[in-house]
């Protein structure tokens, strides 16, 4: 399986949280994880420049993206949004993490504007799991807990997910729809909150385990369509 | 209640059939319908030059807009796109007609190509009802017969309706999900089928009362909400 | 309007906390509210006797139902159970409160074993709003809040309900779908957990609001049908 | 994987017409195609008498059931309905083919009558795939012919499925809700319409892969719990 890993890097990264957090960097966090079980992995940067590299002939061997991005969302450029939101319309699986629900191919995707409440104090924040058989919370017992994360809080404006599979419970009072699946087209969108780039909880266990879970998941079940379009028929299918 | 009717012209309306079908044009027979309800009711015309005399302002003081379009959803220009996005965000209601499938206000809210199949023999759809306690629907009874339709078929690229209303049978051997709300941040949305601008649909006694029908249940619950956006909060709200 | 109040008595309810809480009796306090708002009223009475005096005139006459109970589920009797059940698929609207969750009428509804962890000190629950545009909700803010409540807690063994309108947050550390509508046949259903007998919770001016507009929302749209069944067809219905 | 296959005789089987679709009996054609593939299979009848054999031990030690049903619903066990019932909020897939839409536990696990119209004069029904990304559909293209079947038509009393995969198009004139996906607490059920007793349906291709893809898709994700309840916790979760 070919993943895309798409990670932004900002100056908050560069931080003394930051580099405690990932001193190797997040984007290489996501990535190593993911090579560890056999995925085949790109890592692509983002920055205030925009996304660096990531061509077509990349694109369109992708099966599984990842996006997580914060401070430059602007700097997208709006005709790679259109491509990636085609795949995933004809099949890629994408997964979006935390700051990325305000990224472009995430509303270009939902048709919101996927607003929400925030606080950043490091709170507390546990996940429930209200669909206890979905295949991403597999193994992962009830909950899961994360000990310092930003607050996300409803209401978060996104359609009602197709799959919603954790709701999170934050110490400061405020509850959120934290992991959602999306049909899209022929394709599946993951969309997970916890992670803010000065909290280690990409290297929390279950976190892990989830988001390789969530990769299998999204996976393109029968590949990725060449293209999508309307077809003209001439006559009656059926006399 | 204010509604808007965006309705293209196009030269397919000119011809006999078109003629015959709407003498007083489909945008006029839709206005004049809602009109005979005292919704007070503006009507704008899109050709391919775009669309004409949708202000701000009108937009603003809308509660309802209904689309139809077919030829022309390119020339639509797509910061008015974004406009009516946001306004659907933020409380507004839609109904989208026929061929508005492929409109850009369409895609944009629902995030997916919203392909379909088609055929233009003018052949007879029945729309069963498969939500009976559905407002839309009510005193419809169990199906609504076109005898001359566009047929539209499945697969129809959309994501999975928050309402499956009707779906629509096709004497030459297709389905469609042809009756559906979608809601979109604080907007509702219904899309249907008919309404190709050849054929009378528009005057059936049942398609009229479903129009009115979807009219009210598309409308603003609470207002339409001055904007929509992040909110920032710096303490916990609850001790 | 019809409604019909099924309400338990129970010893707490005798206690001193439920004594301050509803000195008038938590089923009374429900049936005002709703006569004030010209509610044809009937308050029925459950022990640990059963139903007592739900006939099949009463029953057949409502169009909307409100179901309170907690410790004697067990005596209501399963024919009226049936009766209520198909009642709703007709379209009776039925609101369930509270412990009503473990209610026969409510498990027959959904298929599921509806069981959720509780815990019972009385502490903060504050529901957040999911889905700002829902009647229910019309007027309500971002978030009801409840100073003392029973805490029910995720996972809760629902179906996923067709309209999640509000989110519950409790202190100790769980989430609650606690504000769920589900259409069953031709009815409406709506859950609400709050309102345990020993907390005034249904004296909160928004939470009464709440009721007051679940009842409007679950009330049928097109009538009570007589009978439903599988319906013989001879012949094509087109040629 | 133990699959537990429940097949109704009844004497329409040993029509002719019964005897030349399958000469096997319809039971052991589905039970021959499941262990081809390596499923550990029981086959189990029912008859006018009920269900025969079915113990506990099987029951507790089946993955998946299927279920095929006609004449006899009304004489299968209710405490067995429960028994099936619970196993499937526990995790247990079910699959319920045909004229089982109308048996005790598909029934008592969704809720409603599961009514719905029916002609039997051998009509050709054409299923379109309307979530061309399911597993259950993976490789069958966008429809699925069957030549001669008994017509089911809308509307069909049942909840809104959670996943919609296929919609019938009968010739006579009516549409119907075919595949549908439904979870019931940690457990997922198929319906599938066609098979009547009388044509050789369960012998087409791609109907025989689709019912191997219904079984690994409903087969459970993480096991069945052994029993499901309420929980009750003393003390605050998180302090």
């Amino acid at each position: 399986m070919k993943v895309t890993v798409v990670c932004e890097h900002n100056a908050s990264m560069d931080s003394e949280e930051g580099k405690t957090a990932y001193p190797e960097g997040l984007g290489v966090c996501i990535a190593e994880l993911l090579k560890a079980k056999d995925k085949n992995v790109t890592l692509i940067r983002a920055d205030e420049q925009g996304v660096h590299g990531l061509t077509d002939e990349i694109l369109e061997k992708t099966d599984v993206m990842f996006w997580w991005g914060h401070w430059y969302h602007g700097a997208v450029d709006d005709a790679l949004v259109d491509k990636i939101a085609y795949r995933v319309q004809r099949g890629m699986g994408i997964v979006f993490l935390h700051s990325a629900h305000d990224s472009k191919p995430f509303k270009r995707l939902l048709g919101t504007t996927c607003s929400l409440a925030w606080r950043e104090v490091g709170e507390k924040e546990r996940l429930w799991c209200v669909m206890p058989d979905h295949p991403i919370a597999r193994g992962l017992g009830e909950y899961i807990d994360v000990e310092h994360e930003e607050m996300y809080g409803e209401p978060f404006d996104i359609p009602t997910p197709d799959e919603l599979v954790y709701i999170g419970w934050f110490r400061g009072g405020e509850v959120f729809r934290g992991g959602c699946v999306f049909h899209r087209g022929r394709g599946k969108i993951f969309y997970f909150n916890p992670g803010h780039e000065t909290y280690p909880t990409y290297k929390i266990d279950k976190v892990r385990t989830l988001l390789l879970q969530a990769c299998d998941y999204v996976a393109p079940v029968s590949g990725v369509a060449e293209k999508l379009g309307c077809r003209h028929f001439e006559e009656f299918s059926i006399k």
